[in-house]
């Protein structure tokens, strides 16, 4: 009798894609960094900042998923940057045959770090590996200090933290959020991670996770 | 031959529990609503403030989807409100099966209105049928205007939009957000969805959405 493993076999398929991915990543010496957060977090927007405040240093390109529509991939190319946008047509994260495509798609023997945007999820995405160099989990602060204690898996897998909207906390503050939680939930979960305070509105924190950025790019060649 | 149809069996699992929670609430005529956004756009605020609002009114409980942790349920609990927390324990979302176990232990006959609060995640939770008698999308400001576009599914289903933190809108705007785009774009899908504009922090829109549920309550007798 042959037993079907149909669990088994989508996970497999799942990572034979992202080992090929991650090969080739590695073959080519290019960082690549897989943006995981809630829908609204700010990944497209943190994005077009860092590729314009990263131009003339590195080359960036990027993998755009969304479920439909290319709203954000058109926000990216407005940068000048390569972009390919993957729609899942519904599912609820991207995939690492998707990314391979994407890949493949994109020039990358000519860029230095490649970001995956992935559908705006804060669950399903850090269950799929996508091959990636590592994975950046992005917080907005009108989301909630609760976070890192509701949703512990991808704050656990990630390289780094970016805690975005920052320009919504201080003296006037219209939104409640204790940043010290955040950092001490997050630490909880992964000594290691690298949190950055930003808002890709006022620019602040860029300095310092652009910094890291050229550092991760420089480490690799 | 016997085929395993994988996919339809988990589904209809699902399926059969959503009927019979379906049934359950029909013949009790109990009103059931499964709230659905992205975490942080304030499921737990807008429940606690409308049990609140609603005190002598009507009676209200509470099922509370959460992937770990019962802090949710320790807020609604707060309020006096009987609350059944179910922890999903890494899954995106709440299936039908759970809710019915938490219909178990509500006191439901006693009740008016039973909430579900969903996982929050705008996309998984838009697939799985409860047995509720309707969806309320909720879409807070600092998320952004363009996700009705981007995650078109759960404004297609939900007979309420709820956009909360309106109190980040106005003269001093902090955040850009165009709410006759999302008025638009969420009429685009769904024709007939109720759209209420709220802030849980200053209790604005709330007369108008809780006189909504009242009648609603009604409606049902």
């Amino acid at each position: 009798m042959y037993k079907v493993k149909v669990g088994k076999k989508i996970l497999s398929a799942n990572e034979e894609y992202a080992v090929k991915n991650s090969r080739l990543l590695a073959e080519q010496k290019k960082l690549c960094l897989n943006m995981i957060s809630s829908p609204g977090s700010g990944k497209t927007t943190i994005l077009v900042k860092t590729i314009n405040e990263l131009k003339g240093k590195i080359k960036i390109g990027v993998i755009e998923g969304d479920i439909q529509t290319d709203i954000d991939a058109e926000r990216i190319k407005a940068t000048g940057a390569p972009v390919i946008q993957i729609n899942t047509e519904g599912a609820c994260h991207l995939s690492a045959a998707q990314v391979s495509s994407g890949l493949e798609r994109l020039p990358v023997s000519d860029l230095d770090l490649i970001f995956i945007e992935n559908v705006g999820n804060l669950v399903c995405p850090s269950a799929f590996e996508l091959g990636e160099t590592g994975k950046v989990a992005v917080l907005s602060v009108p989301e909630g200090d609760d976070k890192p204690a509701k949703y512990p898996a991808i704050f656990a897998k990630s390289k780094a933290l970016l805690v975005n909207k920052v320009d919504l906390l201080g003296a006037q503050a219209q939104v409640d959020f204790d940043v010290e939680r955040v950092k001490a939930d997050a630490r909880k979960l992964n000594k290691s991670i690298e949190i950055f305070l930003i808002s890709a509105r006022t620019g602040e924190g860029f300095a310092e996770w652009c910094g890291w950025l050229l550092r991760a790019v420089e480490e690799l060649r």
